[in-house]
């Protein structure tokens, strides 16, 4: 009934593996388009192709090149608008700068809203993201925010692993209500770990798992990690309090050369991420095991292309 | 240097007693203002003294009636933007619909995204509230918003009682963080609520208890509650565990009769809570003591007043 | 050749028995839809079923709880437009805040147009109300406004009763132009009631009445009315100039527990009104008749769906 | 206190004389500035001196020759704003298409809401006009609108006439209600004319006149004037019904040179008027006297300038 | 495939011809609609049959009469986004105000932006022009510019001329880029007029001509004139260092009496405009010819209807 | 009389020296302010003093890192908003994106559009920029821009070369007009390079020479230069033809290796420009000297403190 052959993705510079994946799993091609960065660092686009009148998806992740990836995003949005399509909707896989959500201190920006304000400026129609730092993300912008979740692949991924007697684990308070939803997901207990000031000694920081591990499997979950400074940290004290074998699940995977070193060095045994940023790093690292979320964002172009509620397809 | 006597605070109906006490503090009278509720429900305001090219102030909580009372501040805003006030900034000491911060489940509305534009929209300058039930919420608003925390005057009082031997407790996983901020500022250890759904039975809901509170005084934190089920329900789950006193401290009081009743059969010992909302209910009730948070908002006008930072002051 | 059939109508809470009339005429069944409302006053709205794409229409009339029911207004609005529809139109049968269109004294809000900015911040595409209290309201909105008159209706049901020799009376100047379009449209004569103060006597203010009733049936118009004060009044004092039957068409009915009882014991035979505003009083009371403007809103449904002119159908 | 001679007024070129009136008033002079219309009819305006910083005001009134006018008045706006003014006024004495400010018919536009929005898209701060055509007018801003009214000056001036035993006349049903106001203000009756179709016959339209003239004087009210086709007709109606001397108030006089004929040929003995439309014609004409305006707006600038109350000094 | 006959291309006043021409092209009718100027200069337009959800063309140059030109422009849109239309695009065939394009003195207007505000508040979605004074003006409209060129039709047009040894003249250095571009196009030598001030005598300013012209003809290309003082002095300096036969090829034909004057005094021997600006003065001339741009615009509107790319077309 | 010592610069990453120098011409300190940049390429700035209701400027140039150092800007500009200062003035000595002004071809972003709407988005008050690619580009911006000219100094600088018999080059017809400028400033010759396509040889591009330069030294002009491609070329047929020593005036140095390179090998004798970009490439390259722009901006800020002219300062 829908003809999704007539679907026009484009592919921003950040995101032309993930876009074929989307396009392979909706059986199309990506639209063509030309992305040049000239000596002096200026961005230019050209869409490639009449889309005059269409809706139009731009993949473009926010990862490991952020401004640079952010400012190409707003001249692919700009330069649709400009060639009047009907709508174009960005497919922000990873939205880099949702982590600076709050005025958590004086005298700074909220820079995830100033980004919502520049991709509104530029006119984009709706966004499609997975796993913001805060669900509150969806209110910096005016326009329609379609919300992904990895908990769904995840949460097969980790059933299919067919652990016995093992329990979810959020690396601190901040991930324990995300954490909770896992563990419901599964059926299994919740553990969280937590660094303790006690007793008026400011240096005395512990960390703390609040919960019981011993002899039990533990899975690490969190939305994204650079540095796996926690996510290490926690997984030697769990292996401190008899945890068995520990893994991670890690929506986005922004690993740098300092965060593979510390897996490596970590008791975690695998460590499993999704593709919305793409890491050479992550990719050639043995404990690393990436999980494509191109079908869940395959399933949401479908589902706005074919005016289908996404919540019915992501129950 | 300063003269705080020039400072204009109006007073919106739902918050006269609250606007009374900040001027008490700040050595001044609330300024003339006039609110009708007409026989069909229709509301009108008039501001009663000239304030062309003044900056000013209109106290009004969101709190027990916030439709009437989110409409009334909105004409406010209005009036005295067509009266041609330098600036004027919305004291809302409990932002009501701020718990509506996020689509958590399809086809709804992020009603308070729709409350910061329509309070933008009729020409807010600058808002000052406290303990919003996210922080993110600052960043719906394009104007500056000054955030206030409870956490200071609640440190203050809960050390004033002289406990021994006691913890901080979050009611469930979503306050983890912020408890965990209380539980450093006290240099006491953290315990927190949690309802598990454990080996795949739907309804074996379990209030859990991560954290050891044996023999422990209890204090739980929470940033407001309506019909206190959550914190009494926690109070016994403690009381089974074995703590010994149980008192609670939660920012906006807005108890109903449900609520009071469910304060008195628990077994907390005392609530703290602020002004913030004007709740004559919690004012009757014996188990409820009422902390003024005037100083917080007088020394925020204040600050503003005198191009002061809020950090300064509040730290 | 328009399919009726798809016309996607959803009813706010203050509307429920007006959309379902809406719906009776159009062949439709009104969509579902949650509202609730907390026991601490906040309004929760949940569109029922898929509309992604869909041109949907919301019926809620600003009416005898004119806050709570605005503010839900803005909620169905921000969860349509968060959920990808392709147009909403708020159907607003009586406009409230329409009394409040104009700064007539000093350090006011106009009313109406913060609920206008309101309603255009929240998201809506389109207003279709009726018999504004003035006009040019339609000027406080940049969308457009489809404005409808009870006048053909009322016509109707005036040329109905089958009256000999009968006036229309506006019941104050401010009324004159509307009420003698109706003079006009029905070709009988125009009368004004007035209160003149003569001779520099401030508190002799006098009722008059301009023009001829004697030994004349008396038709009343005006466009709402709450307390019955000025229609009652009215009636009584071309009673005392000889009027025969005294009769009042009013379009929007908000008659308080005092306006039915000035009602009954005033000279007027029988008010006629409409439906825009459910009032139950009205219903109960005898001397009040409800002529329903389902039909007008129908029409003005059939003709937005099928791009049809609103001004062919009701000349 | 104040400094009045500080403060800046500009003239637009429609606007000269009263500009200078104005400043007569203020005790400064008016401040330098250059329009050019080029031969093509294009617009170029230049400020003639440095105004960084300042608070502005720019006399410009939309008259005689609106189009013109008004853009030119656009282009004053935007160099203001351009360099850095604090904040600009837009002192508009008649504003033109304050008469198309509703949809009446199908299909057509509210030529005074795009006039409000080019204004603010411009950059004006604040508007200060007199008797616009409705006062809902002020809504179709955003930014404060000062209304003044010729009604104290008018009032006044017929008061000085020491008329015995006269009446105040409203031309239609339309300005029956501000008729209403002068009446009451002077403490007279009040009289209307009206249009009536009688008994089905369409060309029947017979001019009546509600009240009592009968060997009294007449003094017509009304906002504005172009042909002086209600006016004169008016006059004739109230002659034959036997009223002594009758007098025009109208707040601007855009009488055309038809309109003058007809004034002449009528039997008005005399058309009060204002300057706020440069006409040469009207100045010509015997029947027509001129009551400057200027004072008003004089008043109206020193209480902006001194952030009195407008309300307090025109009481 | 795509059905031309259902575009519906309305006129404003000032391009009743050029618009019946388009509608030739296009094998349509111009739709109805009607425009008053009352006697005191306000602007009426109404749009002549029912237009719900269509996309519209406007055809309306600013012209010769440019403020009540683009006034009525502004109507028409506003008049077309109240009506409910689905998209209505402004054909703006000579952009007036686009030579108002920068602050190059201080304190002046940005002309060209104050009109792009206004035609964005008025509720355009797209522009479509010809020749702007510089190409930098698409960017100070949000909404999308169709920019097209007369240097195809004026190719062509020089082209058929069959002229043997001659080169493109660029009145000034300011035209020069563009004039490349024609001299490329035909590939024929470039040859700029400039004017020198010399060896520190500021009133010395000598018009030079660099490149050769001695027995070759002549191209003079320019976008718009109205006194043709440039044109005549250039063609008088290149007769004077020996050229042939003088031609001018400019875009818009604005030429006042003056224009015509020295036109017909001055060295050239033929002025091709187009019909972008309807000037009857033009028409009479006889050294003007006229070449109608309404291909040009027919093929933009065929374009935009059926969803093609315009470059395409215009290659 | 104004006190300059109140001014409070601060100084994004890109601009640390320049706004140096700029505080050493004011006789400030720059202000104190954080910038990191995480590991994962997210940047985070922080204000470091209180700034609440001050006017403040920060000077950051968008230059060889374009994107992270505008997306630095924005995050600074809303740190400002939201800490309440009074207004943000941005110093960008050079706006990168500039140059992408147009859509010279189907299917592009207007860049230099998107980044206007960026800035104001983030709530810039002013913009003070130097020698813009396009003067139009300040009609990009709703806010005022300050446009400060390079030629002043350039000027100032060839002057005191003391050349004899030189002439002014414009490197192709696009900067003509801004050579122009400079050759009547200096009262010399101007000469245009130019490539030219001839006889219908696609291939066949020659670069000409308009103008004489037998025997003269010569001033290429320009605005920026990356490659060094075309001016380079320019020296090489200017030596060609005989002109004696080649110097060039750039703007803005964005030079590249191969530009350092490329101006290495070219018959440039010296290549001056200004410090708006640091570009340490340029310091240390021979044939490069660089002219400071500090007191330019210098100056312009002091005129804004004290609301002086700037057209006044810099004739």
């Amino acid at each position: 009934m829908n003809d999704f052959s007539k679907i026009k993705v484009f592919a921003g510079s950040a995101s032309v593996e993930l876009a074929n994946k989307i396009c392979g799993v909706l059986g199309v091609e990506v639209r063509p388009g030309e992305k040049i960065t000239f000596s002096e660092g200026n961005i230019y686009v050209k869409i490639g192709e009449k889309v005059r009148g269409e809706d139009v998806y731009i993949v473009q992740t926010i990862g490991l090149d952020p401004n640079n990836e952010f400012m190409e995003l707003l001249f692919w949005l700009d330069a649709f608008k400009r060639t009047n399509v009907n709508s174009v909707t960005a497919i922000i896989p990873y939205f880099s700068y949702a982590k600076a959500d709050k005025k958590d201190e004086p005298r700074v920006s909220i820079r995830a809203r100033v980004c919502a304000d520049c991709l509104e400026a530029a006119g984009v129609d709706r966004v499609v993201t997975m796993d913001l730092h805060s669900p509150q993300i969806q209110g910096f912008f005016k326009k329609p925010v379609d919300h992904l979740y990895a908990a769904g692949i995840f949460g097969d991924a980790i059933r299919a692993m067919g652990l016995q007697d093992y329990v979810i684990v959020a690396p601190d308070e901040g991930f324990a209500k995300k954490a909770r939803y896992y563990a419901n997901l599964l059926s299994v207990p919740l553990v969280i770990g937590n660094k303790q000031r006690l007793y008026h000694d400011e240096n005395a920081e512990v960390l703390g798992i609040m919960g019981d591990v011993d002899g039990l499997d533990a899975v690490i979950v969190d939305d994204f990690t650079i540095s796996c400074g926690t996510v290490a940290e926690v997984a030697k004290a769990l292996k401190a309090r008899g945890a068995r074998d520990i893994y991670a699940y890690i929506s986005h995977g922004l690993m740098s050369e300092t965060g593979i070193r510390r897996l490596n060095e970590s008791p975690i045994k695998k460590l499993f991420t999704t593709d919305t940023v793409y890491n050479p790093r992550a990719e050639k690292c043995e404990k690393v095991s990436v999980i494509t979320a191109s079908k869940l964002f395959a399933r949401a172009i479908k589902a706005i292309h074919s005016h289908e509620s996404l919540s019915a397809l992501f129950e």
